[in-house]
């Protein structure tokens, strides 16, 4: 009896589950075997062609039970796996010659996780991009920026989503790099020395080109030189750290969503179960934006666990990392596929609430001017000290007041205005209240800044851009 | 070279610091050792009563030039310590016979962290009792419940310290039996046997009693029978955990003042820097609360870092813990203290705005009492599919209506009010809403039921509880 | 697609996995249900006796296609599974009166995770009755002790398992008063006030009674009192963190089993894959002892993502913390199955190579004995400097002999007696080595102490101490 | 009362303690303000050239009585050190013009982060090329390589060093991209728009200017564009990773070093405290690679806490993580600093046993060359199956029996000579053993490709790989 993966089920997509499924995995190992067969025959090591041809024809050919059956009787999963393989060919048993289980496993899985980060790479290619359509979008939304919570001058709400494109361009960018370098562990044999492969090729020269064709064959770049008998695990951490730093602006991004949320700034969208319950009809959740938070934590979480492996690798390894690698990375990309689909679903059904942005701005635009009436007020010929003891008096009292009588208005302008050592009138004070553009400073500017510099990398990924999420729970 | 520890310095207060400081280590030492030549007397070691009184009397007197000038010359800091203390008694040479270093160093830190944590749990007996006092003062401020941040049903102010209360409460509950039976290493040599003790004491009978009798006289219960050279660092992720554990009613509290707070509902304090800053004197920045945040975050990174050192003994131990220990458990120590101080700082300051209050509950009072208003409607004989229909209909419109128009007055009650369909009029349904004490449930008598569950236990400590916190930053 | 939970499949017993299958979870649902339809009929809401007949025998029917149908026709999982049991009693429309989704979920989730701590809490009962075995067992095995992973002073073999019997001992003894204490949430309707619950029940007397009612019917001597829509997290974060702590005493009898091993001291079995692999057929593979030191990895790493969300409620709570729950849960449990059942694998399987043990102790006793030599020196007049300083040379000497010359045979005992100046001859020597027993101290009077103590424990659960682990991988 | 620093005292350089100094941040500080009054005049602003030259001149006396003197008095400290610098001017008072206090202190903490990471990043590469010539330097040392520290086929000792390495190359790369990328916060404001800079230096273009200009003067080629009052704290996560990553390779070193070092095949040095301790004179503890160990262990922890923060940016922000970067920054690279220094003492001081290293080959070969025994044997025209069978009868015979009688004489040679159905004599078989190279594989080639391989990096910064570790306690 055995219960289903959770984030594999209810989160991943399909595409994503297919990698780290048992017949992806399956199929992986198989590609491996094949261009193993393929570099040994170009070394010289006797293997006929249509064996290869066997080999290939055979390969989507995954009888799960037939392999479960001989795994039953062999005890053993990687013989079974081969057994079968060699059964579909008709017989041939060429498969799995001078390598052993790591050389297999290792490298599969970092076959399978080379295309689950490219995946993800992709979705968060999509999410960059819808961040820089937001954050063009709102560029003319004026918006209360707070700090610590409180209003503190005015913004454009688009900055904000150029704060986070910002943040993850940055992110993307080291991930493509990460990618990109990725290096396979390769044919080591079982401490690394590679003792079986030069017996079997010959000269250290024909097991240089054997390995390094076979990495390159499979997508890889790289390939390490000195492995023990698994590669370092800070190559791991590295990854699972890498896929939490990606979160961090979506992180961000759902946090404040939750926040403006509560002040009725944005709702995330208005699907079923995000308009109302049945028992709560008004309430307008944030449920996919607490998911996205969840699935941030959890990445974190991997990350630390992933830690927990780096730089304990006794002598030339052993499986104590074993059960830790079986559990994170499948579930650090299934929680990163989740967080993507989540994330672009958010992105396309959000929505803003440009009446309740304005009148929060409305409310707080007296204070947040201050520096500027300060400036006028020192330009009109009060002096600094006393103007700003004047403003500090009145604007201490009236955020106070509004506060204690929970009133919406406002009366600064008013207050300063009738302050007769005060040189601006109320009028005037309005008057400057009014051209809002100058409260706002270069945050356009700001915007079109970070959507032109993220612009290359969206259009190298121009495919990836238009990615549409999947339908998600 | 060196810099100041930050910790130490801007937050944790001088009674805390003096346990950890260089004096009060060097304190704490010439205890154990003094405890330990009345223990060997009594068994029948020869050690004159004058040697006792002469270490008894120059224990205060630590010279830590001397010292570190002995240190300087013999390069060996244990070594520096005890001739340090033996010059200052004119010679005595009785101190630390038959003992290891690690049977020094590893029980002094363990009387060091029991200090400690005692003084941290009467400090959150202090946090418990401004809580339970917080709870009963509001449990008259109708407030509205969020879930998902969106108002969802009425409560009172006081229960939600009377929830964190609670939370406080089991955390406090098992803290106190952890510190009631924290074990105490004891005298054991350097792999654990007791080798070097039974040779000077002559029996087993002896050595227990010692060990047992030293343990006792530094204030443990229990001693531990069969540790190594050094105790289980799994004890030192306990009590890192706990200290995470105890703030995670006071990182609510945080988290949710600050929220609170950027709703105007309340505010933290009243003093320089909370009120106002200079460019924008209207703020009232919630920045004790976020350092709360702050201290809670690095309690659980202590704990993250404990976690490595537990499980990972090999054989009867080394140092490998030790770097990690001497900077976790200082550390961890004066976290808690400055979250405690900064929490009592808060709870003795923090204000709440009671008409913001009142005017949220009266914005969303409507839709809260669509359950009520369901209720009701059914009872005038309309069917509950139909009921609920309705009210869906018009209370999703004016949720809507409120964000779109930016309004603050909520028309639920008269837009049902006017349906011929819907059996109330609006005149009743102001009634219904008039009745607010109907719609808070249980908070009040949850309130009462959760400050009389934990007042025994802060009876218990009627001192601590009064504790009044320190100036802070 | 989905694939399928390999901590899961792999590790955790049929047992366990059905707790938190989709059947059982169904199962504890129903139970809840009824339950709460037995409280509130024995509370004088109208619920007839043979439709509370009906839910009890229908409660093992669970048709999961059936469920899985209504839920794609009404999207939403807790009405499917409300129908559904209904339809099975032919009809009855009564489970779920008055109940939020939360008054299920939370409280489910506490059923679940109280049976499988007390499952796992028994486990280790049987752990800790084998390390109590195996301490006596090996009461007569001297053996090198090791700090520095140097040989420091002879100890017994058992000695080590009462280290770690005691390490578990007091982690068992916390978490049986954490469980015996473990609070339900209980039903506190969206946001914690009762509200719904005292309008069906009609006094707050009633509510408390149904409240308190159901959650000893359901196993929980605690309920808390005033939990927002959740009950607080931090509550799971000492769940997580007792499992981890738990797990540290078999981590470190783990590592210490791959360490002696590397000796040739020990084998964790001689199973097939244990006892050589087929390329090498010499080795025996601390397998089961490396997957244990990843379990216990694994458990820490779930304290961390637990301690992520504690202190992380906002206002009434939400549903942030929902797919960090969803999978930490689960997994933690089955992460502590799985150790569990390798430790107790590996407590009935493993062997004492004695040979190599007594050889080891050949090589360092000459060593290891020199503070006895010292000792008997000075006995017999030699000045305690001159003592000193003639034994440091030659130990000095032979250790790095031993090393550079790569012989098994210690000369120390030849040098020192062959030296004028050193007052015992070679013979004497050799005579105070021949006595071993006197360099192990105490080490068999703490075994006996340390097994002692730990009787009780194991007498009260006394069918537990007898748990026979099933097959594992 | 303040307790000084464990890290920065016991384990950190005088020159990474200068930067983190009080005295090196005012040094940081005063540079951006003169940086910025800089660039502020060459945009227009007036500023007196004298006045730029008096700051100059002022930059070193820093008065740190002065300083606190006057945060008593005005309790801000950014206030203080502004007026103490205009004080030492003479009384100028034109810095921190236009600017915020974020845009002095997340900027001053990244120049110092920024000049603590090239510090760390240069002693990295020292290590680097020690690894490097330890590799070239064993690489005829044939050793027993191990999985599941079991003895498994022979490599070279320089091969693990090699691997160490290769792993540590990789993260030297990724670091030095990180650190030449690494982007300043820059001069944006309390809430990112820059509306100060705009109205204080006219235009858009000039702003840009002003906040490009700085951060190159300061040494950065990247600044952010639209951060909020704070930069994304996934940077600190990111950089903090980073530590943990480099160190990844030296906590496999010293891991290593402590498991060889049981088996007494290298020693990490001989100074005092590492040969011989006075009661065990022959010890020789590898306390310093446990400190590594201990250093590592820190680092993920400091991660841990970083990732806390990462992705929990409210808004434009707030100081809840203010305490956590005070505490994590300067201690991350403390620890850094002395895991460099402790590294590069023991890769300058370690030595190795050869002939305890032979001694081990000995003793195990026979099972290691099984592979190319069963070869040869098939050569001999001995069926595979029965070649294997017989191999692995006496393999596993004699591995028991070497426990079990604890010798250290491996016969298989002997017995499977012996045995009539095996083709090959005993003569033959000490033959093929005899010839050790055979069966070390590639390892001296991947020695010269991973040492090849680095050389450019090492190169490139010449001075660095020459740095000398100063003395460590």
């Amino acid at each position: 009896m055995s219960n289903v993966n959770v984030l594999s089920k209810r989160y991943a997509t399909k595409e994503m589950n297919e990698i780290f499924s048992e017949k992806g995995r399956i199929l992986s190992e198989r590609e491996l075997w094949i261009t193993v067969l393929k570099a040994q025959q170009a070394l010289g090591v006797d293997i006929p062609e249509k064996a290869i041809q066997a080999y290939e024809e055979a390969k989507d050919r995954i009888d799960l039970n037939l392999i479960h059956e001989i795994e039953e009787r062999t005890r053993h999963d990687v013989k079974a796996r081969i057994e079968a393989f060699n059964l579909e060919t008709g017989g041939f048993q060429l498969i799995h010659r001078g390598l052993t289980s790591r050389d297999l496993t290792d490298n599969v899985e970092q076959i399978q996780m080379l295309h689950a980060a490219r995946m993800i790479f992709n979705k968060y290619i999509a999410i960059l991009d819808k961040f820089s359509a937001k954050a063009k979008q709102y560029d003319n939304i004026i918006t209360t920026a707070r700090t610590h919570r409180q209003a503190a001058q005015p913004t454009v709400l688009g900055r904000r989503f150029a704060m986070w494109a910002e943040e993850l361009y940055s992110s993307l960018i080291e991930f493509e790099t990460f990618i990109d370098s990725y290096p396979l562990r390769g044919m080591k044999g079982p401490v690394g020395t590679q003792v079986d492969l030069l017996h079997l090729l010959g000269t250290p020269a024909q097991v240089a080109k054997f390995d390094k064709g076979i990495s390159q064959a499979l997508g890889f770049d790289r390939v390490l030189v000195a492995p023990g008998q698994i590669y370092p695990r800070s190559l791991d951490y590295k990854l699972a750290s890498h896929l939490a730093f990606l979160s961090s602006a979506c992180e961000n991004f759902a946090k404040n969503m939750r926040l403006m949320s509560g002040h009725e700034l944005v709702t995330e969208g208005f699907q079923e179960g995000q308009v109302g319950s049945s028992a709560m009809p008004h309430k307008m959740n944030t449920r996919s934006t607490e998911r996205i938070s969840g699935f941030a934590t959890l990445l974190k979480m991997y990350a630390d666990g992933a830690s927990r492996l780096s730089g304990d690798q006794w002598e030339e390894g052993d499986v104590s990392c074993s059960v830790v690698r079986r559990v994170s990375i499948p579930n650090m990309f299934y929680v990163s596929d989740g967080l993507c689909e989540t994330m672009l679903t958010v992105l396309k059904e959000m929505g803003v609430y440009h009446n309740t942005i304005q009148a929060e701005v409305d409310r707080y635009l007296p204070f947040m001017a201050s520096t500027e009436l300060l400036t006028q007020a020192i330009a009109r010929g009060l002096g600094r000290e006393q103007a700003h003891s004047i403003i500090r008096k009145y604007a201490t009292a009236e955020a106070l007041k509004l506060r204690k009588e929970a009133t919406s208005k406002n009366t600064l302008a008013e207050q300063l205005g009738a302050d007769p050592e005060f040189p601006l009138s109320t009028v005037e004070i309005i008057d400057i209240l009014a051209n809002r553009e100058q409260f706002i400073g270069n945050a356009k500017r700001q915007i079109e800044r970070v959507t032109k510099q993220i612009e290359p990398l969206l259009q190298k990924y121009n495919e990836a851009r238009l990615y549409d999420p999947q339908p998600i729970l």
